[in-house]
């Protein structure tokens, strides 16, 4: 694996997924797909890439596209429950919507390889695993549609239209993850309080 | 070319680009890649898309990543001549902001598979290349940030910092790229003066 990959991957991105051969699979895949897209990488590029025969992959991933699976399973499972569990640690939807953003753009911002490829290549899932993944994104959106309104029924937001602001918080932070760069600047931490301003702004906080 | 693809390219994306055999292999290079990626595509590939031999291309483009230039600088004048145009033709800093989101957001909806192209297959431009669209980006990163900042000193936006906020504007226009498809709702302009209403309460706009 590159240097430049490994600093850009957070320590350990997959801490759910078992056994470690598995999560080195899906490091060095990702490896492979950010730097030469999926269609060209091979099973045979990944296992090397992760120190192990072509054979031994297919011990944890029936083909190219379980690898992928995996990768943009977890990102989206984690990503739904970060947005759940933050909404749930805040009764006030302005706060609850704060942190939300402050969250979900540091997190987009750490995860950037990893969140480029499974956004790049969300067309080269099977039909099946894409279902699976637009499910995980629905639930996403529809907690965040449901804290918007929330809000706009409590007076403190004000909007064009709860869906299409909802698109726009999430998109903002899903976005971080095309323009991010390690050494991009100000810190994850302090773009995602920026824009947590910039978001309350927006859903015409007062 | 498909007809998922040909209905999904705006009727003439590239007038200005002669003779009209190099606009087919553009537009033959652009459903490739979208299909494919870029790696995964041979000049073959773009040359049987547009109905013409592998030799034929090369009397337009000397390779592969010429055609990919050729798309991307095209779609990065095109955009810094709309910002700088629209910019020019309003006086008062919030009227041009509004114009410019609602013109930027229209923009990306309609050419949402071209501009895909683009953002994803960056990194697979010759250095030089690269070197040249990223210098348009700067230009129209420029030209947002001097109009946030006029807006600011006129009193007219509060943001917490213009450099995020400048990024802010443009990453929420250009992500519209990566989520609209021919069948989302709302259109692209009605898209574009939502966007444009969100923009200017995210500027604090008073």
């Amino acid at each position: 694996m590159s240097d430049a990959t490994r600093s850009a991957l957070p320590e350990d991105p997959w801490p759910e997924v078992r056994p470690e051969a598995a999560r080195r699979l899906m490091a060095a895949a990702v490896e492979s797909f950010a730097a030469r897209g999926y269609h060209a990488t091979t099973t045979r590029d990944i296992a090397t890439a992760a120190g192990m025969s072509p054979a031994a992959l297919y011990v944890h991933f029936p083909a190219k596209s379980a690898v992928l699976f995996a990768i943009s399973r977890s990102g989206h499972e984690r990503t739904l429950k970060m947005v759940r569990t933050t909404i749930e640690e805040h009764e006030d939807p302005v706060d609850a919507t704060r942190a939300l953003v402050e969250n979900f753009v540091a997190w987009h911002a750490k995860r950037h390889v990893i969140a480029r490829v499974v956004q790049h290549e969300l067309d080269a899932l099977t039909a099946d695993d894409h279902k699976v993944v637009l499910e995980l994104r629905r639930g996403t959106e529809g907690l965040v549609r449901d804290l918007i309104t929330r809000g706009v029924e409590a007076g403190a937001f004000t909007v064009p239209d709860v869906r299409t602001a909802a698109r726009a918080v999430l998109s903002l932070g899903i976005d971080v993850a095309r323009w991010y760069s390690p050494s991009s600047k100000p810190s994850p931490e302090v773009l995602g309080k920026q824009y947590g301003e910039l978001v309350l702004n927006m859903l015409g906080q007062h």
